[in-house]
């Protein structure tokens, strides 16, 4: 089996190589060539056994796409993107990297007879925007109120259609808000539903922008990586024309999320969160999805974690090093 | 007022710019200038009073959408569009006319600074794929099962994207399916919900290749120039970010189109259908939306016909010069 990830140096692709690289294997099937793209160079997966190619390219570019898919991979994850923010900032390059460059990928594809190459794409939750019912079922239409969500939403459409076509295989992914997330706090307005609990894990403060009542849908990254392994693999028959599911996960509010902070690292830990109400970001995410029916996904044999403890024992085993919980 | 119609060769292109031309106006607002355009020079509305620029151009090729709106059109209606057979038998040219022709479209009109004209998108009944309920709501999900639908799934996202972005001021229109087609019938799975009626009408034989009770969604081409005409003049503040809505209609069965032509024309213009099963067009059919509730567009002022006859009455009176029926 031959994989290609594009988006490889990104927290999920990195860490979808690693694995990848450490068993051997994707969703249990050997891989023996991998490539890893980005545009910056990926430095992952040195220790990959098989075949490694490594190279920086930009989806938008000529030609781009025909050397992702030179060694005609089995399995290509397609994890490129432009992230919210910069793709509402900068309309134009939104469009061009997330709906172009998508297209540009699908396309190489169509044009080669016969090959019918299993696409896995990465999708969101920003495909829902406002007004949202407290659970959002499989059915609920898509009302993007982002570029972004826009651009990923049309992606959905085009791996469906390309899928319907026979000229590949996909499975759309519309990944829950990854936390907690590893490395240091960023610009995105979601960026604090990682930062209350990685900062205080670590013995530093932590900013909490919003009311602790607020809701939203969580996954860990090692969950993400699993959904990967398992579009990877499974029969895609089950899906029939609709090929891009909401990925099952954890609804919780950030109280809950502080509670299992407290039960898992003490009141010191959850002493470390700094409240600072930032109306701007309270509004942002009062428009999220608050949770989710997954039962397309359910029913495929996705899975994720069961409860917010969970989601915070994965944090300490895989960044931090700690044994696993019993029971976890 | 300016108005630009792309796709003013087609049946509503021309019935548009026919009624702009009859009536020097838009929705009651006044039209001074009016540019026609399609990949044929469109030959109509001669008559027009006012500043009239007629061209052929295709919205694929460099160059044509800035000279689609070199005069700052106020109103742009956008119905250029590959059909939906030619769109599954030639997957590239689809996306090329239906997808990036309409990017194109409304790229160009982005780029320039402080326009932001009103864009009348045609959209379709095929964003809607099976499994469908009987009556579909505004807020069913889009589903297309054909890469027209596809097509038209997307420029509905664009179309909010932009109208969002404010580069634009967009209202797209679900059009249902148009009968009583004049002319003669055609290749579309379609074409005989128009032909069972139009060909009895004029004495001439029509053939019927489905049951009965196969029920779907109507209006008349007079109900399809009207949607554009309130589109064009509407306050689109009540639509918020979704600015694509079906369109009313009348939800009947074969049978009740028959009835209807038995009520109008008599016992000797239904004998003129022929009944001659084909499994293909019924398998095509079996997927298409049978009703809708339409209130967003109902709310939002659109109207269409009540009854079948009706829709005969308005193929009688604008067709064939028959006086309108009293009430209809």
């Amino acid at each position: 089996m031959r994989v290609t990830i594009i988006g490889a140096a990104g927290m999920i692709g990195r860490k979808l190589a690693e694995r990848i690289a450490a068993t051997g294997a994707i969703g249990g099937t050997p891989v023996d060539a991998m490539t890893l793209v980005d545009v910056i160079e990926p430095d992952v997966a040195a220790d990959f056994k098989g075949t490694r190619e490594v190279f920086a390219a930009d989806l938008t570019q000529s030609g781009t796409s025909e050397r992702v898919i030179a060694n005609r991979p089995d399995i290509i994850v397609h994890l490129a993107a432009i992230v919210s923010g910069e793709a509402e900032a900068d309309f134009d390059k939104g469009y061009r990297v997330n709906l172009d460059g998508t297209r540009a990928l699908l396309e190489a594809i169509q044009s080669i007879e016969g090959y019918c190459p299993r696409v896995i794409y990465a999708s969101s939750l920003a495909v829902f925007g406002a007004p949202l019912p407290d659970v959002i079922p499989d059915t609920h239409q898509l009302t993007p109120l982002t570029s972004y969500g826009a651009q990923k939403a049309m992606g959905e459409l085009l791996l469906n259609d390309y899928s319907r076509r026979g000229f590949l295989d996909g499975v759309g992914i519309r990944f829950p808000t990854i936390c907690i997330r590893p490395g240091k706090r960023n610009k995105a307005a979601s960026s604090f539903f990682s930062g209350i609990l990685r900062e205080p894990l670590n013995g530093v403060e932590a900013i909490l922008p919003v009311e602790d009542d607020v809701r939203h849908w969580f996954a860990s990254p090692r969950a993400a990586v699993g959904y990967i392994e398992h579009a990877a693999t499974m029969d895609t028959a089950q899906l029939g024309a609709q090929r891009c599911m909401t990925m099952p996960g954890v609804s919780a509010t950030v109280g809950e999320q502080i509670e299992a902070l407290r039960a898992v690292a003490g009141d010191g830990a959850v002493a470390l969160i700094r409240r600072a109400p930032d109306p701007a970001v309270a509004q942002i995410i009062a428009g999220w999805p608050r949770a989710f029916d997954t039962a397309r996904a359910l029913a495929a044999g996705f899975v994720a974690e069961k409860s917010f403890q969970e989601i915070i024992a994965i944090y300490l085993e895989d960044e931090m090093g700690q044994p696993a919980l019993k029971g976890a």
